[in-house]
């Protein structure tokens, strides 16, 4: 009989999709803090905001006025970090030295005009139409860019510097680490197991159960058994879908509901406005004929978040320069966001 | 004529140790912040607190008193994320749920009694006796682990919960994925070149200057040509050091002395306490006769600011999901470090 107990035991789990290993210390949540809080403000924000430059009518850095947008509103990035024909530097084979060109271009997605309200507290339409938003930005950059990345930065935690809903998009003309990486495994699991990794583990997670957060008809979403984050949850859809644009219509409406049902238990769980990054990740825009069967769209969630509304985990000194590690096993931090409602606090109080 | 542009244009860099790429966007420093700023206090700590857990003769958590100590003190920390004995989980062979044990201790090294001074304040004499402390630790628990890990988180903005100057050693049963990473980069490099990477980019380095910031007779701390933080450093030996056992006298004191320089410069940049993860990477305790030529000693300096003692670089949305993403180049960020002082402004106030 094996004493080996996960949620007591200090054990290592595998990430399949990266390589790499998370260090779970499970009893070490029991640690007292007296670092770092993280603001947490109870204030209420207006619905429009005459200094905020994404609400609709007001005029940004770049002296452009905003349109009295009704929807979602995309504009280009007044300080991009790529731009769309810089020029390459000289090739060089030094092997400590290599360099190479990137272009690309950056843009903000205001989510709705409502400067108060964020992902969760948007209506299923309005979710919708942010969705339908990520959609056509990655269909027609993707016909100029290898890469769009559709991402959101959430909260003043996680170095988001405008309080109004968006997200942004960054086109690049280079595959960058992260996706390069998960091309490997991805397309070696196919290779080894003749199947593709994210369609087997969200059968296996559907069957299992104990790391679900959101299930609906088309989705799943979980806290994945190799989690870095608390609270990180992993989105995917239960059918093959390579790339965004292959959702049919009543699995973008499905993912509406499934995203502001996560993101709702997500704010529910500490009642405050969950920070997190999130982005999306589906295979690449190769030339015509590249095999990408390997691929599947799915979503991350990093939210940063550990004990309360002001106590985050710190990805510092250990983590950088050994192994992430964290404090609560994927399967207890499910449990406690299954236990909080899937309405949003602030819905359920009206 | 090539109008490429190093100090303009958005290019990628290669880091040889990790085969990751940065992003370079070094127009991108101008845009306006309103996000998120750090603490920065200019509150001057008492030498003693007596309601610190690390100064001397005062009482832990656990009910310990720690001892009327003089220069560095050592003692295994009270909210280990390893513990020595625990049991391992059964093995399993789904390549989705792939799980082991791992076994380890913690421990915290007070750097000095004095609560109110960081390394950069202390005397040579006491960094040298860090020096010793990391070295006796390192070797101690090298008989007992693969890996031993030596870091320090310093300030709040790295997670940091306890003022008094300290750093941490975590021992471990298992190669780290850093470590393990980099014994792959590290050796492929050998096998492909035959010399020692990191030998050869101190000389590559020496020569070249412009990423330098510090040199003393026997180490050199660069701004490293892939840096990923604003002004991460790395300070290498410039003679072949695989472990830190093997440091001669002479070493260790330019070793001290080295430490107290760069780490003065990182103070005087924006005049605080300047706040990062610092460690060291060298061979891991393999079996006798196991090949470490291609192994180096080397420590990484990681800091977050990036423009001034509260507005710090955050790596999320992109940087997560899709690539590390800087705003500056590594010369720039160089030359700004060589043009502060290499005395702590605090000491030449005095
Ligand atoms: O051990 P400490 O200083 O309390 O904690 C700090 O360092 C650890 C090791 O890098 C991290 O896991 C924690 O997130 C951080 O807050
Ligand atoms: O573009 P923003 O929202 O001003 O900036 C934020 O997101 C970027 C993309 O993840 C990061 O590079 C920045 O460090 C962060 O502050």
């Amino acid at each position: 009989n094996n004493p080996f107990d996960p949620t007591d035991h200090p054990h290592r789990r595998y990430n399949p999709l990266t390589g790499q290993y998370v260090l779970v210390s499970p009893h070490r949540a029991k640690r007292p803090w007296s670092g770092q809080d993280e603001k947490h403000s109870e204030e209420v924000l207006p619905t429009y905001d005459n200094g905020c430059f994404l609400c609709p009518g007001n005029t940004r850095v770049s002296g452009d006025v905003n349109p009295a947008y009704d929807g979602t509103f995309v504009f280009d990035n007044d300080f991009a970090a790529l731009m769309r024909d810089s020029p390459s530097p000289e090739e060089s084979d030094h092997p400590l030295f290599k360099i190479e060109g990137a272009r690309g271009l950056s843009r903000v997605i205001c989510f709705s005009p409502d400067h108060s309200k964020t992902l969760p507290e948007l209506s299923l339409k309005a979710i919708r139409g942010v969705i339908e938003t990520w959609n056509e930005q990655i269909e027609s950059l993707g016909k100029d860019y290898l890469w769009v990345q559709a991402f959101e930065n959430k909260g003043e935690a996680m170095g988001c510097s405008q309080p109004h809903p968006h997200g942004q998009i960054w086109a690049n003309s280079f595959l960058p680490n992260e996706i390069a990486q998960k091309e490997t495994f991805l397309k070696a699991y196919l290779q080894e197991h003749g199947s593709n990794l994210l369609l087997d583990y969200v059968k296996a997670e559907m069957a299992d159960g104990s790391r679900t957060v959101v299930e609906t008809q088309h989705w799943l979403a979980v806290v994945p058994y190799w989690a870095a984050w608390p609270f990180e949850t992993l989105l995917m859809p239960k059918a093959a879908i390579r790339r965004m644009e292959e959702l049919r219509d009543e699995q973008r409406d499905d993912l509406a509901l499934v995203l502001k049902k996560l993101t709702s238990r997500y704010d529910n769980l500490f009642q405050c406005p969950f920070p997190y990054s999130m982005g999306w990740h589906y295979a690449p825009f190769y030339e015509e004929g590249t095999d990408i069967e390997h691929w599947q769209l799915h979503a991350h969630f990093f939210p940063p978040l550990l004990r309360s509304a002001t106590v985050r985990k710190f990805m510092v000194g250990y983590e950088m320069l050994a192994e992430t590690q964290r404090d609560l096993t994927p399967e207890q931090a499910a449990e406690r966001l299954r236990a909080v409602s899937d309405i949003h606090y602030k819905e359920s109080a009206e």
